[in-house]
């Protein structure tokens, strides 16, 4: 990109504090990538560069930043640029921004807005948060069912300019009632005198405004729009949503999951962003809960000390066959996560689920039972470490494994259902969750095993 | 939803055979209704469905199906249904469809679409796999660039019916090259004697026909767009993508990166319709590499049954210990592995990662290894498990888990950076595969640290 290679030369010109060569420069720049030239800056030196882009550009380019780097840069420049940049925003991303702050802060802004403006932001911040609500603009095109082609075409062309989209129009009723929706292609493609209601289908998809964001994402991934209207419970229609939004929505909604079923805190910023604080914040609680719990094992291996003493060869198997659980739970638990969040599977389908995996654990547990079995027996060709009760060890190890990965994989299936049926995050039970919870039953099942067959011989 | 609640009396409906009246209920139907009613119905009830639905509606559902259903469905309907399907599927939809046909089924399919649809479909299944080729729609309004806005409103009003967005219009030269894109509301505001050169302002993102689909998903989060133009190397305008296209291969792209990272082979069907023998298929080859790789620790153990014979306390902490390693990787590798996905990092910034993580994990380890000093220091008041040299040992797990922790840290943030720098997929460095390569290392960690400090006592 041409941007990239000027950069060296855009940021001596800021030193140099070149304003007018700076202006000429940045004039084509594209508000992502003066956002991505404004991270390589301090904020002396982002405020300089909001000086000489246009107002546009101002706005746009501030919509791309961070919210940290929005509050810094705010405080940098002047006055009545931070009222012009509030007030062009688009309502969603503004609320979104203005969402982060903390009262007095927002208080301060709120009062930069026009009287308008502040009645839109104050409104939609009014709804709970990571609902529909706080997502939707209210700059969309809606126009009367008894209006016709000609009338919306003007219509558009005289009001159309703040709208977030053209791709769909809104039909209403005299009331402001929902009663379709319409693409832009439909409205220029019927002749002029005709009237919308002949060209409408009934055909519409809303969302409601209470709704959680989480319900958009879905309804966008099957519905093949660009953007849906958001009504109120009996139908009024109070904005509209579009789908770069979702788009953007849905990726930091996989982040988190993501994160969160790798054991860390969702970090809410970018890798290289995160302060070295707020990483160990966001990693060290996890494992210091992960390592407590799985101090459990150390508890629950002291009770089996004395098997240990007599058979030291036990202790040999005792990672192979603690993993080999953690292992299936991890393989249910993230297939189960990933089901639930694009809403393949509910709670309600519990014991279908169940049904699944008892079966899918049964063949698991045979295949890796087996292979651990075999390996025993094969070993015992080759060294006498298993002695002359290697037949017994082997069988030890193979009933071991199929029961700790039967038993892995029902847990780790189970627990995002447990989960979200307590109203908690799925996601929660993480590959790490899980085997740590297998770990400490797994060695319960191991010396259960070894004490039943190893009787009268090792131990 | 209208359509749930009537779902029960539609099935009646079909089983009875009452072509006219359901003809008259599915009416009003949206095709991912229609597509979730059809996923109930066994294949002849679906053609029957199609048979009393609209020309637009059937297309439309056919889209909305998983590819399974989509071939079953084909050989149901009639010759002529067939053909209209295909034709009216938009191209981007229609080669996701071909593209995993078998080739006899394939050429059989082709014959069935126009001369000018084969084109269309041959063109896009030239482009490699999952290359933004694959992905793009010709069904775009390109306009030339010395034109009035009248007569690009004229063009649209006359041409514009098939195109898959209206919001985007683009201008090309003469020769078809790419100019600039305009939104249609700053064309449908302006007045209609302005040349469109005049409302241009050059700014515009294009993507390359052969660059990865994940380029364009990272593209479009970034760039707030509805739909981008994509062109050849040399500018050459060939196609369009739009975001609702991409949102569903975000989910996707997200869901296999999630399996990976919960060590299963990505499904690509909802968790429901997968087959118990594919559902084998994605998870024991996984599961079996992990225990063998596991195997090692049983081996790497083998060395050290001298020690634990010795001292069988040491065995108590196997688990925890190599446990809060792999933990501790499993936390950095799904760090690197979004991060990567997200394009926040590329493997050019190892350095900047390892010393990031080196000081995190140096940070981790000692809380963790902290704490586990002190459960052992702590549990020597209440039992004498631990003997006379409780504080050796409580060294030896300390030091242990501090290392642990560090090395799991290190090794989980590197693996995915190496997987990609060998041309890998960096989610193959799942969480359960960490885990397995940071037990076999902690082991000898663990074993090294208890032969140095337990020396001449309990060693």
């Amino acid at each position: 990109m041409q941007p990239e290679i000027e950069k060296p030369m855009i940021i001596e010109l800021i030193e140099a504090g070149d304003k007018d060569t700076l202006e000429e420069k940045l004039e084509n720049w594209l508000p992502q990538e003066l956002a991505e030239l404004c991270r390589d800056l301090n904020v002396t030196d982002q405020a300089f560069v909001f000086n000489v882009i246009d107002r546009e550009q101002a706005y746009q380019t501030f919509e791309e930043l961070e919210f940290g780097d929005q509050v810094e840069l705010l405080n940098e420049l002047r006055y009545r640029q931070v009222q012009l940049i509030l007030n062009d925003m688009s309502p969603d991303n503004r609320t979104a921004f203005l969402e982060q702050l903390d009262p007095d802060h927002l208080n301060k802004l709120l009062k930069l807005l026009t009287q308008k403006e502040r009645r839109v932001a104050l409104s939609l911040l009014g709804y709970p948060e990571d609902s529909i609500g706080r997502l939707m603009t209210p700059d969309y095109v809606a126009v009367n069912q008894d209006w016709t082609v000609k009338q919306i075409i003007d219509f558009i062309r005289s009001h159309g300019e703040n709208s977030e989209t053209l791709d769909v129009i809104y039909i209403v009723d005299e009331k402001g009632y929902l009663v379709d929706d319409i693409r832009i292609g439909d409205v220029l493609l019927s002749e002029d005198h005709i009237p919308v209601k002949d060209i409408l289908d009934g055909k519409y998809v809303s969302l409601l405004v209470t709704d959680d964001e989480e319900v958009a994402i879905k309804v966008f991934g099957k519905s093949n729009r660009v953007a849906l209207p958001v009504t109120n419970a009996g139908g009024l229609l109070l904005g509209i949503i579009t789908v770069d939004d979702i788009l953007q929505l849905a990726k930091e909604e996989d982040t988190e999951d993501i994160q969160k079923i790798g054991a860390v805190e969702a970090l809410e910023e970018p890798y290289m962003d995160v302060s070295l604080t707020q990483m160990l914040r966001k990693r060290a609680p996890w494992l210091i809960i992960l390592f407590i719990g799985e101090m459990f094992t150390a508890s629950a291996m002291s009770f089996f000390e004395n098997e240990i003493d007599k058979a030291v060869v036990l202790a040999l198997f005792i990672p192979l066959i603690v993993s080999s659980g953690g292992n299936s739970g991890s393989q249910a638990s993230t297939l189960i996560i990933r089901a639930l969040a694009l809403g393949e599977i509910t709670i309600l389908d519990w014991w279908r689920i169940m049904r699944r995996e008892i079966v899918t654990g049964l063949y698991l547990g045979l295949i890796l039972g087996f292979i651990g079995f075999s390996r025993v027996t094969t070993w015992h060709f080759f060294t006498d470490i298993y002695g002359p009760h290697w037949l017994l060890i082997a069988l030890t190890i193979g009933f071991s494994v199929f029961g700790v990965v039967l038993w892995g994989t029902i847990m780790g299936s189970m627990m995002p259902l447990f989960l979200k049926r307590m109203g908690l995050d799925p996601a929660t039970s993480s590959a790490p969750f899980i085997a740590t919870m297998v770990d400490v039953t797994g060695l319960v099942i191991y010396f259960s095993f070894a004490s039943t067959i190893l009787k009268g011989t090792l131990l």
